[in-house]
């Protein structure tokens, strides 16, 4: 299949590799020294979005934020002016959920299929091709995009329709978020109280507080073992898409907005490359406990 | 084993019972008509705390709140001025963790030992004497206490000494309360974005988002099943000792915080008596969603 493939950043790379592999002819927008490779394996670099996806029949975009995604579907030379009929545009960019429906509309008029397909499991599930995936779209969109997607992931949902990925992937960020927010006031209590932590986490696993993060990120703050992971910068960025939705939608997500000043605050004292576990520190800072 | 038992509620009767049942000898204070079954297993109905616990090897409080257990053990007939030396006192309440110390260091100066073991699992816990009890005190107070625990509880972790088994159960309630929130708001933008509620849920169960909450309460938010359960009013009172024991040890816990706010109005609308997973309710109604 021909396959216009934009945002060759960290996630991008590995995953438009796996598509090389699996035989695809590839047309790279923005080729830079460190994803030559993918030249070298068979990728064909382009100057423009539009040139990338010119003839495509697919076009994956994997772009850093919203803005990003809007400049390259309608700005000058844009992806959406050049759109083969019948093609697919499959955005895994993780932007904002309610843009996206903007975006997907745009697509449809332009006669071609669209798929919001956000991912998660960061550079690892990348690198493996084993990201999960949520999808959004209408079912002739998502059975046309399933047999790539597969190529670079493993748990692929179909939550619903345009901007149903997107939803559920600012979803899961907020659970995430709050989760470690949670565990790290309970470590902090603990703490101040002079109790173990380690015993604090061991007595609470099997219970109802049980968790992924509890047993992860809980043991994190433990071992104060905060490289990352998954960086602050970047959880942050997906705060801010859960405080956006809310705001164009007229929704109070009250700790969703805590959580992003605590990763504002966090970001502020130059910790923003760390795990986002170490959103514990910023707690911790504010009571020098 | 001559036992003075303290506190005959919903929690504390199938407690006392069980240990009835295996043969203990017990003392039981304030029988109502609801516990008069205690004494026709074999109970003594006794008429103060003091009088219950008379040459008591063993004293179980089972209490609704820190002033209760401050009231019956230093209070007039309280059972601190008339403790057997070398009994053993097992406050098995869910109460302030900074003010268990206290009433520790009186029990220690009476020449007692002291544990606090409380409980989590409910009345379905204490009915079938399946409850995870996490305990604070010395090993010696442990160890003493094992015997008459397992009688009660399944799950039984020594966490540290005075007062941590306390800290461990505020610890619990803080995350489940914040992890119950977190799903709440995620429900919200989920239904706001007209996704559907059960895909998302099932879309986010296996990776990092992934709890006991989200799978149990996150089913009960999408089947509005809001029978309890654990009622709001309960948690209310335990998210009520995270904020003053943040405020004794000068800690900031700004979701826990948010979460006793957010269960305020849930109890003000009238939800005091739902599942605390209806928490949810609040979140929308704020937002008319």
């Amino acid at each position: 299949m021909r396959i216009g493939f934009i945002g060759l950043g960290v996630m991008g790379r590995p995953m438009a590799g796996h598509l090389i592999a699996a035989g695809h002819e590839l047309a790279l927008s923005r080729v830079k020294p460190v994803s030559a490779h993918l030249v070298e394996a068979g990728g064909k670099a382009a100057t423009t979005p539009a040139e990338a996806e010119k003839g495509a029949d697919a076009v994956i975009l994997m772009l850093p934020d919203t803005p990003d995604v809007e400049a390259v579907l309608t700005g000058p030379d844009g992806v959406i002016g050049a759109l083969k009929p019948g093609a697919i545009v499959i955005d895994m960019s993780s932007i904002d959920p309610v843009a996206t429906r903007r975006f997907a509309d745009g697509v449809a008029e332009a006669g071609a299929l669209w798929v919001d397909a956000p991912v998660s499991g960061g550079q690892a599930g990348a690198g493996n091709a084993a990201l999960s995936i949520m999808c959004g779209g209408t079912d002739a969109a998502f059975a046309a995009a399933l047999p790539l997607l597969e190529l670079m992931g493993k748990r692929i949902t179909h939550v619903g329709g345009n901007g149903a990925g997107r939803t559920a992937k600012v979803c899961n960020q907020i659970i995430v978020g709050l989760t470690i927010e949670a565990v790290a006031e309970a470590m902090l209590l603990a703490g101040a109280m002079d109790v173990d932590r380690a015993k604090v986490r061991e007595a609470l696993l099997g219970g109802f507080a049980d968790s992924t993060i509890l047993k992860v990120h809980g043991e994190r703050m433990i071992d104060e073992a905060f490289d990352p992971g998954f960086r602050i910068n970047l959880h942050r960025k997906d705060m801010t898409l859960a405080t956006e939705a809310a705001r164009s939608l007229g929704l109070a997500l009250p700790n969703a907005a805590n959580v992003q000043q605590l990763m504002n605050a966090a970001i502020g004292r130059g910790d923003g490359d760390l795990d986002h576990s170490a959103l514990i520190r910023t707690l911790a800072a504010m009571s020098s406990a």
